[in-house]
């Protein structure tokens, strides 16, 4: 399916509401549109909230790397963004995509919260990247 | 529905697994078990997810505050632990939870993130508390 970058409207009123951190930075957990699942948690500084809005295409900042990344310009794993949502306190986001290819991860699994706590299960079945992929 | 604490078995080799930050902190997502709504994002240090892990219901460190909280016990809006799962680089978490109550917000809204960009709707019927209560 090929898909096309929505930008998302917003006001400048609206990006005020956001509370960056002592860092410029805040968090921004990315969910699939069509079934919910948290794929990724990534981080914005104004810069990139400003890029994933006008773009339609989800922008962090790489704290490991000091650069800004558009997901999936190098995997194919793009992020379409269907909704940019923001919480009570303004500092957090919730980003709602339609993930390309085969997920989030960069280890090829869909999300990358494909581990779970206590899961003693050695198929993986529960939790691993293959049951998630 | 009376709800009953679930204790989340967890090994000491995935305690370490989690990458907490300079700040002794790491994010946790909290998302609802029942439809997949993301309820909140707050912050675990090493002893608030043991708590959590062991307690079967959500603790989180307060930055604004400077104390341990477990969610829901002063307000009664409960969250009752299902799965900890933990991501890719170990630098977040994904809590999912029964939610009990109106909703995991301190405003009154099922979901802290019940503000949209761009979506210039006065009524609210778009991501106002009301909708999602």
């Amino acid at each position: 399916m090929e898909r096309v970058a929505s930008p998302v409207g917003f006001t400048e009123d609206e990006l005020a509401g956001v509370r960056f951190g002592a860092d410029g930075l805040v968090p921004a957990i990315v969910q699939d549109a069509g079934d919910g699942t948290v794929l990724m948690l990534g981080y914005m500084d104004g810069e990139a909230l400003r890029r994933t809005l006008q773009t339609g295409r989800s922008w962090f900042w790489s704290r490991s790397r000091g650069e800004y990344w558009c997901k999936g310009e190098t995997s194919g794993d793009r992020q379409w963004v269907r909704a940019v949502r923001y919480d009570c306190d303004g500092d957090a986001l919730l980003v709602v995509v339609d993930q390309d290819g085969n997920g989030a991860c960069h280890t090829g699994a869909r999300s990358c919260f494909y581990r779970s706590f206590g899961t003693d299960d050695p198929s993986g079945a529960a939790g691993g990247p293959k049951a998630q992929g």
